[in-house]
């Protein structure tokens, strides 16, 4: 496939994926299902965030997060620990936020520093609490389908394909990308949607093969601009996760995603933008966890 | 593609991947291996297998299960309870199991009489004796390729593959089934073995198209004889791990796979036959999970 034998015409602009807004619609409605959620039960959902250390972008990750948080209507906890913290003081914290009933969410800021235990702390937290969705126990209920707690930024590409798409079944998705963070959650989310699933990563011998194959293409490898205009099938939907500081020409620098947008955006039916696509969802999708976990903790039935 | 654009002659034969044979070695390795364990730790493995009530064939599996654990030089405990045992005394067993040091495995035949939740009853079964690799924690960490305990059944698949193709890096898998007991599971270990892995199921449009692509093709559908020759690349690996009952012409029965054998073995590079191929791979990868489990609790790295 190249520009010339494509159906669409030389000016095709695909639709932009507007998740900057859609981000905002989610938050809005957030608050309002958090005010019903306290109508029904007398109870705020209460979110606890952790950061060990120092780290300049964690401190600006966690404290954009409880500002969300609390401006979701939510009750907002912050617990900041030195660098020397051990992993078993952090384990009693988490015991204790586990034991503690105004606390429906807890998360622990990645990464933590030399000499804790990253997956024994995070599988330390109770899985109804786990609003990050990266412990044990939600990986597996998410791989059976079954409900629980999704991370982040799969469940906020989810919903912004559901936006656009729609029923989704029978549709090829393919994931560009196998982490444990994005690529497989989101490749299982797809699958519970009744996509047909292909999954491609360094050892792929011809991703661009499959990925003209796809109708559903999602890029999640941190490799920027690997996916080219003539990777993408006319008319396919993109979702651009990747998100890197490159130089331009002019000694300046400018985020850009995995995807080539010029070119995609010629051929694309709808694609996210890098920033302002998967970025912003990630954030409003915490608040969302941290409403689902404080219903599952009522007995709610999650949605 | 057809058997005339087919590169390969007309009279050629498949090799069959021979699965009663491949489970005897395995068998007789994991025999030397519990001894080994034995001379090491001064512990001989123990499995626990539970069956509630008088389904006949589960009485069949769970025999079969228990005197092959006894072959395999482990010591075999069997569970059999009547129709009537309550969901809380089936828990109390398991709880006394978990913590009983004599146990190493546990299992519970399925399906359980009405009115006993099976996921919960999986679920309080300990990660580290859930030999049978179904509960949620175990699921989670085949998701995040972490070390853990494999359903069987994928174990077998799996074991077959490495053993006929060595390393499978870059080579495109399509599964064709989606369950939790084999597809997504299988899917998962394919990927942690560097395959390119897509995943078919009853909402693909043009299953026959993706299926030609593979290298590695897997089906677990339970429908007889869905996969066609010309559904095969030539060359391809095929793992048929379905096995209905037909009715043969004459009036008598036979068993038969998802894959119409007598087209397939004309294409593909190797096949499973059914019965013989991946069916006696499963009681001799519960002898597997059991001596993993064994090693766990002792500490041992699971290999």
């Amino acid at each position: 496939m190249n520009s010339t034998s494509s159906p669409l015409t030389s000016d095709h602009q695909a639709i932009l994926i507007n998740g900057k807004a859609h981000a905002a619609t989610l938050r809005h409605r957030i608050r309002e299902d958090v005010l019903a959620f306290h109508d029904r039960h007398g109870v705020t959902p209460g979110l606890a965030v952790i950061l060990v250390g120092n780290d300049p972008a964690s401190e600006v990750y966690v404290r954009n997060k409880a500002i969300q948080t609390h401006h979701a209507g939510m009750r907002s906890f912050m617990h900041m620990l030195p660098e020397t913290t051990s992993e078993t003081e952090l384990l009693d914290l988490i015991e204790r936020l586990n034991n503690d009933a105004a606390i429906h969410g807890i998360l622990v800021q990645l990464p933590l520093p030399a000499g804790i235990d990253a997956r024994r702390v995070t599988n330390a937290i109770q899985p109804e609490k786990d609003v990050d969705g990266l412990g044990e126990v939600n990986a597996g209920r998410l791989a059976m389908n079954l409900p629980g707690i999704v991370p982040c930024t799969p469940l906020g590409c989810l919903l912004l394909l559901r936006d656009q798409l729609g029923d989704m079944k029978g549709q090829h998705a393919v994931v560009i990308g196998c982490s444990n963070l994005v690529g497989k959650p989101l490749a299982m989310l797809l699958l519970a949607e009744g996509c047909t699933v292909s999954i491609a990563h360094i050892h792929t011998r011809d991703t661009a093969a499959l990925a003209r194959q796809a109708d559903i293409l999602v890029v999640a490898t941190g490799c920027r601009e690997l996916v080219r205009g003539d990777w993408i099938k006319p008319g396919a939907t993109i979702i651009d996760v990747g998100i890197t500081r490159a130089q331009t020409p002019d000694g300046k620098t400018r985020l850009v995603g995995d995807v080539a947008f010029d070119e995609a955006v010629q051929v694309a039916g709808r694609i996210t933008p890098v920033p302002g696509g998967v970025g912003p969802m990630t954030i409003a999708c915490l608040l969302e966890n941290t409403l689902t976990a404080a219903r599952m903790q009522v007995g709610e039935t999650p949605s």
